[in-house]
């Protein structure tokens, strides 16, 4: 059953969550009187296709469709959500949700991407003022999991749980702020940065380069895994929290604390900033930097998944609600093992998918053979795995990212300890390599060879009848470098 | 010729800034007269050993010697560097570069790791106020590579930029902070959203937890690769820095902005703090809790090697600068094509190094073949290239994080457009792998085969005649499940 999301304003918010719904397999409505809209929106869902969907490691659901609307009413008419990204103007926001209410589901979610007002501001003069909740994003929406969902006082229980529940189908994370607040709370964070930034750059202090510097080279990487309280529970050391804020605390009265009035945004101030900032990020137009942002970010996001901690473990969690999603396989014919976009990070200096990945793919594949056999989390658990003792790839065809990556397996001998089985990776169409690899059982305590459990005998067994009957693929039991 | 530094306060700062040193080949002399010291810097040493090494892509120098002092004198005498980590008061400080000067060289870089205090505060009642600069690092100073490095108007240049090539060698970003000011850039930051965070949990509005999650989930992740002015940039979209802060910059002036008075750090406010702190991270020993931020730190650095950008590009030209120091290769035996610790991101489930990243240390192994015979990034950018087309894999032995990981390469036949290699993985001591490929030269235009330059013929020619004198090593040719 496909849903439909509407988006009111089609700026870079808005295009943002376009992207992030349509390519959760939602129907995508926008209303932008702009007549760069539709451009805009192709160009960041461009950027969208090109990052998120190698981000997961399973595949997406089918793209949704994307339409435009003449009018609010059209847009909003029977929509599950409604994501409203107009100008930050209350009035103007006030003036949207009279028009959306008037037509939309009651029990529609209705969402601000406010960064600053509070809900019950928003809700002031609205015909439903229950209906109208805060989801603020962060940019780019379509990679980045934060949103603050924000109800206030007089929003409905049951829209803002189903505000949240929709959220993290969409694999983000809902951050319920429990009491409103002018900018919630990252923004009130970045606003204080914001400001101590623009005293340095006023002062002469620092160049935004060199204030860049200073977080990304340092501070920047922690926050990408655990935020300033859990790195200063750190700092602290086994003398505890309690320790460090008597340690550090005393400081925020010092005279560093000073600079808490704002500067006067003067015509000079703000050409300063924006000519530090040319001299910085010039080089680059705003499309190639957002690239680089995106394969940036995704780089860094798979990494944490490696580790299944903070962005990462949200990424998975999504992954593994994909993959329940997905048809139970049929083990009488090549088993369908991993199905998959190359994501950005897996291509190098040649261009294409670097010879490693396809040995990475094969082995996800091959993991999810032994999962489908009984040799899965817990069976690992409980000591019994199997180890890769042998491979033999044949590169066939180039892979790129972007590209659909599935593998399908077939299964030459799993009898006693071994099993052989020889993996068919297609990108896209194309066969682009096949992978032959021996495992064998190994107790986890001994890291010996030992025989696999009665129900992974049995189900391999089962399997191998079938595709013993299977057509032989080419390739097979091949040396390095022997003629075909 | 290996150097000395000397580290005056052995805390977890001075502790990190002695890991960094030992591990990239200085010797280190500690004072520190707490009786917890030896322990506090063993046990951050282990942190570092865990984590560092696999951080480069090469192998780090031998690490250096590591002694503790009885006094200052005794630390400091002939150190090329001397790093000061006592506690942040004033007088402490003044106290401590007076011992030290009254030893030291005076041609040593003479370094506070204040976060705090201004050099020409610091310089004061100095013997020699020139010598005294700040280099302020962040924890963990093992593996982040900022260090704001402040001279102020008195610090000798030659000081200065001593220190800031030391730096440099020592894998660092240093960043000149021209103007000196109250906390320097990075903690001004820290401390504006230090401030904001405690008025959050003060009024009750978040958590802790919620507060940090409103960090890594949004803009920390952002922030790992770009800081605050770029990631605006791209706010802005094409309609530029200065159209974004006239958009955003009024909100400065916005009730959001109240806040900048500093809440009392009351005995009740400091326990709610720790008792959210204990609720959030509670469940992990202090200890468990900085494994988990180092495995996450390299994971994220290292991901950013690969698009070699921010902290990644510090750390591949790190790599380049160790890798010039290695010995030019002797082409007569069996090739080093890689030396270098297996990192932490490089594990899986079943505990050691996972089977793809065996065929990744091959394939830059044999990328470094290629380098060597003249198939380099200059040969590449004019469109030739080898690209592999087939591989075999027979895993020996398990190899684990921090193993010490070394390929030898065997050159099969490099004739025509072929080159077939046969790269010998060894963990430790031990055979951990064998791996068989064969590539074939490619013209990256047409993406087909193609001849290989003339030097790159008459290299592997003068390679493979000499290999040829070389015994077989078991194992090729094999086929997967052959006996042996």
């Amino acid at each position: 059953m496909s849903r439909t999301a509407a988006i009111i304003g089609g700026g870079v918010i808005g295009a943002g969550w376009a992207a992030r719904f349509l390519m959760n397999g939602w129907n995508v409505r926008v209303f932008d009187p702009s007549p760069d809209a539709a451009r805009n929106i192709g160009e960041v869902l461009d950027n969208a296709r090109r990052s998120l969907p190698g981000l997961s490691d399973v595949a997406l659901p089918d793209e949704g469709t994307l339409s435009f609307s003449a009018t609010i009413s059209e847009a909003v008419a029977n929509a599950d959500w409604i994501q409203e990204s107009v100008p930050e103007r209350l009035a103007t926001k006030q003036q949207a949700y009279c028009e959306i209410q008037a037509t939309c589901p009651k029990g529609a979610v209705l969402a601000s991407s406010t960064s600053g007002f509070k809900p019950s501001e928003l809700q002031t003069s609205a015909a439903r003022p229950g209906q109208i909740i805060v989801c603020h994003p962060f940019n780019p929406v379509y990679l980045l999991p934060l949103v603050e969902v924000v109800g206030g006082p007089n929003a409905e229980a049951a829209i803002v749980a189903r505000a949240q529940d929709i959220l993290v189908d969409l694999g983000m994370k809902p951050l319920l702020v429990r009491n409103e607040i002018d900018a919630h709370i990252a923004d009130r964070l970045l606003e204080a940065v914001w400001r101590e930034a623009l005293w340095l750059v006023h002062d002469g202090v620092a160049t935004t380069e060199e204030i860049d510097d200073a977080i990304r080279f340092g501070f920047g990487i922690r926050w990408a895994q655990m935020g300033l309280f859990e790195t200063y529970r750190l700092a602290g050391g086994e003398t505890g929290m309690a320790h460090f804020i008597r340690q550090f605390g005393p400081a925020l009265a010092w005279p560093w604390s000073k600079l808490t009035d704002v500067p006067d945004l003067t015509d000079d101030l703000v050409k300063t900033i924006a000519d530090q900032s040319d001299a910085q990020s010039g080089m680059h137009s705003i499309r190639a930097l957002e690239r680089i942002r995106d394969t940036n970010l995704v780089t860094v996001m798979r990494g944490l998944k490696g580790q299944n901690w903070g962005a990462g473990a949200v990424l998975n969690a999504h992954d593994m609600r994909l993959r329940s999603a997905e048809v139970e396989t049929d083990f009488s014919q090549l088993i369908l093992t991993l199905d998959r976009t190359v994501p950005l990070d897996w291509t190098d200096f040649n261009g294409h998918m670097n010879e490693a990945r396809y040995l990475e793919a094969s082995s996800k594949a091959t993991d999810r053979f032994m999962e489908l056999v009984g040799c899965d989390a817990t069976y690992i658990a409980n000591g019994g795995s199997y180890f890769t003792a042998e491979t033999h790839i044949r590169h066939l065809n180039e892979a790129h990212a972007g590209d659909r990556l599935r593998v399908k397996t077939l299964l030459l001998n799993g009898t006693g300890k071994k099993l052989h089985v020889f993996n068919l990776i297609y990108a896209g169409d194309a066969l682009a390599a096949t992978v032959e690899q021996m495992l064998l059982h190994v107790s986890l305590e001994t890291r010996k060879t030992s025989e696999p459990s009665e129900v992974i005998v049995q189900t391999l067994a089962r399997i191998q009848k079938a595709h013993d009957n299977l057509p032989r693929p080419e390739g097979i039991a091949r040396t390095v470098g022997q003629r075909p």
